[in-house]
Formats: C-alpha cells, sequence, structure tokens
C-alpha cells in the first residue's frame, strides 16, 4: 500500500559542531519521503519555487515517491529554514524562517492520495493539516507531528486535527508544552484525552515512548557514534515508521512496535550526514542489518 | 553468594518540587546495600557517627545486610549531604555537604569481607576505593562508581581504581568529562581503555549503556509516573545489579545484561518516594512484577 505525506520541503542552512551546509535539500515531508520510499509507494504533497533543483525532484521519483502532487511555483521561492544546533545537539535555535511559496500554500490532493489508507502530516499549520484530512475519502490510519510555536499559537485548531489523527508524533518538551504535564509518561497519557489511539513521544537520542490506552512500549534509540546533523531525524522516523506500517497495510500494535523500531533505524542513518546525503545511498538491506544488530542490543 | 560494598552512608537534606525530607538516611553504600539484598547477602563496609538511627542499621540486618564492617564513632557526626533538585529533575545542585566521621574513614575488611567475591565502590573518594581493593584476596568481579569532583580532582588515583575494576559505572557528563568525547557511545569505548571489561553509562530516565570490548547492550528505563525524589537511583541500580550478579554467581555478558534490568526496575521503585522510604517495604515478587510488565514493553 501506499503512504500520503504533507508537510514542507525546504531549503535547509545548517550549522552544527561538525561543519555546516547551505541550501541543503530539507522538510519534513523530503526527508519523511526518501524514508518512507524503502519500504512503500509514497505520494507527495507539497509545494517549493522554481528554485529547487529538479534532480532532488528526480531522486525522489527514482526512489518510487509519486511528486504528481509537488505544486512548483513560477517565479516563487522555495521554503527555507535555518537552524543552528548547540554542541547538545538535542538542542538548536531557529536563525532563519522564509515560508516563501509555503505562505499561500493550499493542499489539493489528488484523487490517488485522496483514496489511500496512510497518511502523515509533516509538521505544518495545524489548518492546512486539517484541510488534508478533510479531502481524505477513507484514511485509514492518520499520523501527524507538529511544533512549539503551533501548540502556543494555533491550540485550538492543533486539537481539532488530534481528535482526527490516529497516532501523533511529538517530542518530549512538545508534549510537556501541549499538556502541562511534567513527566513524559503522564504528558503521553493525557495526549491521548485529545483524541489519538496512540501518541508517540519523542526524546531524540534518548529514543521515544508510544502509549495507547492499555499498552505501552519503549523504543530506545539505536546508538549512533557521531551524529553530524539531527536534521530531519524525527521526520525520517515518521517516515520508516508510516512506510513500514503502509508495507504490512496492518495496524495492529505489534506491527506499530516493529514500524517504530524501523524507523528509530532508518533516523539513526539520517543524523550520520548533512540533508538527506546518507539516505541516498541507503538501501533496505542496510537497514535490515542494523535491525538485526539493534535487535541484539536491546535483548536480555 | 554475598556481595560486600562499600561507600558513604548519610543523613541527607532533600529538595524536590514533590517537597522535602531532612535527616533521610541515604548515601550509596546504603542505597546499594537495599538493592543488593533483594537479592543477595549484604556485607556493608563503612562509617557513621553515633547519632545515626539504629533502627536504620537494624532494618539493614533485617534484610540481610552484615553491619558488623559499619564503624561506629563515638561522639562523631554522621556525613551529611544535602540537594536541591530541579523541576528537570536529572539536575540537582549540591547545598551542603559535610564530611564529618567520613573525612578520617580508614575502611578496614573483615576477613569475611576480603573473600567474598564480588565487590562495589560507590562513589567515594577513589584513595578509599583502592584502599578496598587492595584488602580483597580474590575478587572476581568489581564494580565502582564515581562522581565529577573526583574526576577533576583526583584523576591519577581514578585512573588506578579504573585499572582495577571490571565494571565501571558513571553518568553519562561524567563519562564525557573524564573521557573528552562528546557522545555516548565514543565516550563509553573510550572508557574501556583505561581498563574496565565493562563499562555502563548511566543517563538517569533515559536509561543506560553497557558496552564491553565486542558487545554492546541499551538498557531503556522502567517508564516512571511520578519522579518523587531521584535520590539514590544511580545506587539502587548498581546495588540491584551486583545483587543479582552475586545471587547468579555468573559473570557472562547474559547475565551481566539480565542483573542491569533488574537493577533499573530496582531504581524505578527508588525514585517513587523520598529515601529509602518505597524500598523498605519493596519485596522481589513486586520486582519480578515489574521485571515482566517491562519486557512487555521492550518486546517488539
Amino acid at each position: 500500500m501506499s503512504v500520503v505525506v504533507t508537510g514542507s520541503i525546504a531549503f535547509d542552512d545548517i550549522v552544527t559542531d561538525h561543519g555546516c551546509m547551505k541550501d541543503a535539500p530539507g522538510g519534513s515531508a523530503l526527508y519523511f519521503s526518501v524514508a518512507a520510499s524503502l519500504f512503500a509507494p509514497v505520494l507527495l504533497v507539497g509545494v517549493v519555487g522554481d528554485d529547487f533543483p529538479e534532480d532532488v525532484l528526480a531522486f525522489l521519483r527514482s526512489r518510487g515517491v509519486n511528486t504528481e502532487s509537488v505544486k512548483v511555483v513560477s517565479g516563487g521561492k522555495t521554503f527555507r529554514w535555518g537552524g543552528q544546533y548547540e554542541t547538545d545537539m538535542n538542542k538548536r535555535q531557529t536563525t532563519n524562517l522564509e515560508l516563501n511559496v509555503f505562505a499561500d500554500f493550499i493542499p489539493v490532493l489528488a484523487d490517488e492520495c485522496r483514496h489511500t489508507d496512510y497518511v502523515f502530516l509533516g509538521n505544518i499549520n495545524p489548518e492546512l493539516q486539517l484541510q488534508v484530512i478533510d479531502q481524505m475519502i477513507s484514511p485509514r490510519f492518520i499520523g501527524a507531528d507538529t511544533i512549539e510555536c503551533y501548540i502556543a499559537d494555533k491550540t485550538d485548531i492543533l486539537k481539532e486535527v488530534l481528535q482526527k489523527v490516529t497516532m501523533m508524533m511529538i517530542n518530549d518538551e512538545e508534549a510537556m508544552l501541549l499538556t502541562g504535564k511534567r513527566s513524559i509518561v503522564t504528558a503521553a497519557h493525557a495526549m491521548l484525552e485529545f483524541g489519538p489511539q496512540f501518541v508517540v513521544v519523542k526524546k531524540g537520542e534518548h529514543g521515544s515512548l508510544l502509549v495507547s490506552r492499555d499498552e505501552m512500549f519503549i523504543i530506545p534509540a539505536y546508538p549512533v557514534d557521531r551524529v553530524i546533523d539531527p536534521t530531519g531525524a524525527g521526520d525520517t522516523y515518521a517516515g520508516g515508521t508510516f512506510g513500514y506500517i503502509a508495507r504490512e497495510d496492518s495496524i495492529d500494535f505489534r506491527t506499530i512496535r516493529r514500524a517504530l523500531v524501523y524507523g528509530g533505524i532508518v533516523a539513526s542513518f539520517t543524523v550520520e550526514d548533512f540533508s538527506i546525503n546518507r539516505l541516498k545511498s541507503l538501501d533496505i538491506a542496510e537497514v535490515e542489518t542494523r535491525m538485526s544488530r539493534f535487535r541484539e542490543m536491546v535483548s536480555f
């Protein structure tokens, strides 16, 4: 089965302790697509300016990503994000944000997208997330992410999104901000009250936690020797997860657990280089090798 | 088999967001003993003043802790530590430190202690740790912990300790400080160079990482709804670990993995109340129940 994703497609300007990269292809939907395409066909819904390199879109297509719903705005400039990471890479400052063509973006889903079972809403304006949900005919499993600014500025609309989402994936600090809870476990459970059947709280290099009303699953992160650039880790975590779910075409708790582990493995590759550089050469065999190693690392 | 532990026995004055407790029985060796005694007999080596409550020592004895090597200094005052935790309980400030009877403490091991196979050196002055090691006849498995001040002020003696220790258990920040590495994985591996066969890097609520030259084991922490007081979590983690190892009387990698999981489970109870309050009523059946739940929580 396929998976639909909407979110940003961007140029990132990134600075970490290990170097910097300007005009790096990025954005939540781009990262998600590359990761998900390791497992299943992807339908990408987004917008770019005509400054966006055609070879990146061509690469996506070569990986089974349908880019027909990527609108190219003639004369427009692609969304741009700049970020600087501290030595503790769990912390970063946004140094630049230019919405550009994203400012007027209205997602319009092609028929093929609307009939898809699996859909993920990257961390964009919750109004856009709602518009995508409303166009879906009978989605089976809807995932979403968000970021701090929407929790603060668009709380009510975000809560509407949460009511319609099957699985929310959110950072630890954001989960605590949204719920007012001070521990990850209580924040995760409090988030279930907003509507989602599953909540995944992401803790970066410390892994994540999945809760439903009846179950809890702890997912450690695959230990990476050297994190070069954490950008896109969360998006590829979601991408690997939803790609796997779509491939298995199953949404039982066991499949979702496995999917999250696969997602985490894909994310562990993402951070080993800037932008999508490491992901470009990544194949499913490498993912499976690291998956076996991970299984060994957590067994007792 | 028995396990010998040396370290501090203390009065703690603790402030957390959930309240405060003065004159709380604490100290690395005390916490360790209570935890280890769930699994195996413990021989406790330490010092207190005659202000230390006899009923705490009596409780230890009731749990199978031999307190014959706990020196009671007549007219002396027990070691005292004061700590204040931030809302993020991974961070704390030491608000008070009175060595008192600990200032002149020279550990003298009874014959029974010297012939024991398993020994743990709590986070005391590495000179004292060395003195204990030197008195052991033929120890099979030596564990140790340390804290930041000894890494900074007693680096050379600490490195001597590390050469003689089988398993070092250390916080993430301390491991990075000692090795100059910026990631937990590289710091853990760098620490192996100092001599230990096993290095456990502790990440508090995020679990821990065990490395040897050939293997790696990721141990997530048992998710606790509400951390009341994190004091002693690391010490009871070590206590549960070494108690289990002593009970199984085995030091293969599989036993050590299991031991660390048990240690983590015991620590998850420790933080649910101030001081040793929760541990006082804890029995092995409760530990096993949480262990089964944990197994379910990490399986995929």
